[in-house]
């Protein structure tokens, strides 16, 4: 299975690890929108310029589009759909159903198959609230992220005057996992779900107060919450900051019995030290399931609730069925 | 979609209830081998005798069969595989590729689709294991059961000598369980992973000393394991032992990055109040998956690595796509 990566930063880079990884695949080359003469890979695989994927249509079983949610993906992924099997990470949720049906139009066009979204969240979570939504239809989900970096409340920060750098984590609150685990079905408030931790370097001379009260008053990313604003220095920046972790946990509580009486807790939890590498391993998975599906003659846009776990693996069914289940 | 129920005892009870909560689904009768004037169900679907199912073919979408995987299901599955669209639960995990060729030839030759070994091990379990190593190739994965009833080692206990009742509760090692959490990937003996606990009511004037001695000493069973024996009273079973509750979890942890820097937990966690209700549930989601397979054309048998989630689910591509991915 020859796969190509379209886009090189953090993500683009897992997915050349992953696929180094993969007993199945070969990676047949690295698309940029940059010079390809400052791309560096990691291996010696080529780096071509964008502008010339077209010419290696025939060498691309499946294409990994590594860029981000915010503008990239909605040009790219229906653009490069209507040529290649494609697999993106779009993770704005609200917005899926708009970039399934353009993904969709141009897959289907195209003859190829695209999955969008895949990843851990939309992803992996997503399909742990469906099965578990499926087994307890009498039940309420719950969605915990953390302990780990926001990349886009880091930015948040960054921007304000007087910062030179900044890392926000965003941290579950331990007492609402434990209502939510012991099935009490709490309503919560988003206050009550997590907590913010922001580690900050300031410019020298800069009015901390004000940097503080900017953060922790800043709709929509802080305001509902409760943060706490540390500042330090970019020496502990660097030596305690630059890991790019995450994780979080999906938790369904759901009750059977005539009387409700049987409570059950379902749990799914990511404890992830790198967030871009473990997104890149779950794309690859998925890269290898549409290939699997498109030569069963499947065109179109899929998620991964459409993926039959058993199409993610290199083995067999028969080798599945003997040492999995 | 009308569903069936094909034997009576604590699935057969879990799934009555399991369909009665599902939106999209009716019970049209229970069949036994038993007198049906002796059965009692708690709603008022008709009870038939297991002989006159043929009569009722037509009006069956599914057919869940809730018999034993020692003896039952492996004569019944393929028997009824033949004529009805079945689903099971068949657990013994080393006879699954056997019974999966069974079933496939019968239902293939009938028309029929079927899913086998559904549940939560083998099941949502199994299902675990194969997305996360599917995901984490550089891993290694872990299962632990409990705590939690084991029915079967319940059942040895009962037929020692001079024992009236006993309840056995299989119970993970904590220490086990931090270590594989902690991403250290120890090699754990079957006495490193788990202990089991009994609870025994003993006949009187009985010989404690020969009951216990006999339990620790059981091959197979408890030779391996650190068990505790606790004797109480008959009053003390039906107080605090009366529960069928289980559960446990699958932890794959695994390596990422060219210098293997990167490590991952995933851990997929279950806690049970009645693992036969729970079963039944996951059966009730199956059988809604393979009927919707069954209308797309597909025969012969399946297991839930085959399944894609969203046809666990009663709500349709759109709204899954808008709600919970």
């Amino acid at each position: 299975m020859n796969i190509a990566i379209y886009g090189y930063g953090n993500l683009g880079r897992g997915v050349e690890c992953a696929v180094a990884a993969a007993p199945d695949m070969s990676l047949v080359g690295i698309f940029t929108r940059r010079d390809p003469a400052t791309v560096h890979p990691h291996t010696d695989v080529p780096v071509y310029h964008a502008s010339d994927l077209l010419n290696y249509k025939d060498k691309i079983d499946v294409l990994i589009i590594c860029g981000g949610s915010a503008t990239d993906l909605p040009e790219m992924t229906p653009a490069l759909a209507r040529d290649f099997n494609v697999v993106d990470s779009f993770d704005t949720h609200a917005d899926i159903p708009a970039h399934f049906a353009r993904v969709n139009t141009a897959a289907a066009e195209g003859g190829n198959i695209a999955l969008i979204s895949a990843g851990w969240d939309p992803g992996m979570f997503s399909v742990n609230r469906l099965y578990a939504s499926a087994i307890l239809p009498d039940g309420k989900d719950y969605t915990f992220w953390g302990r780990g970096v926001s990349q886009g409340h880091s930015d948040a920060v960054r921007r304000i005057e007087g910062v030179l750098d900044a890392r926000q984590y965003t941290v579950p609150v331990p007492e609402a996992l434990d209502a939510v685990r012991a099935g009490n079905k709490p309503e919560l408030s988003t206050r009550e779900k997590h907590t913010r931790e922001c580690y900050v370097v300031a410019a020298e001379g800069a009015d901390l107060a004000r940097i503080e009260r900017e953060i922790k008053t800043m709709p929509k990313y802080f305001s509902d919450y409760d943060t706490t604003v540390n500042f330090i220095t970019m020496e502990e920046l660097k030596r305690d900051h630059m890991g790019i972790p995450h994780g979080g946990c999906v938790i369904r509580t759901g009750e059977t019995g005539w009387d409700h009486e049987n409570k059950h807790v379902i749990e799914y939890k990511l404890t992830l030290d790198s967030n871009p590498e473990f997104t890149s391993s779950v794309l690859v998975a998925y890269a290898r399931a549409i290939h699997k599906m498109h030569a069963r003659g499947m065109n179109g846009c899929y998620t991964v609730f459409d993926v039959a776990p058993a199409d993610l693996s290199p083995l067999s069914p028969e080798e599945l069925r003997a040492k999995m289940l």
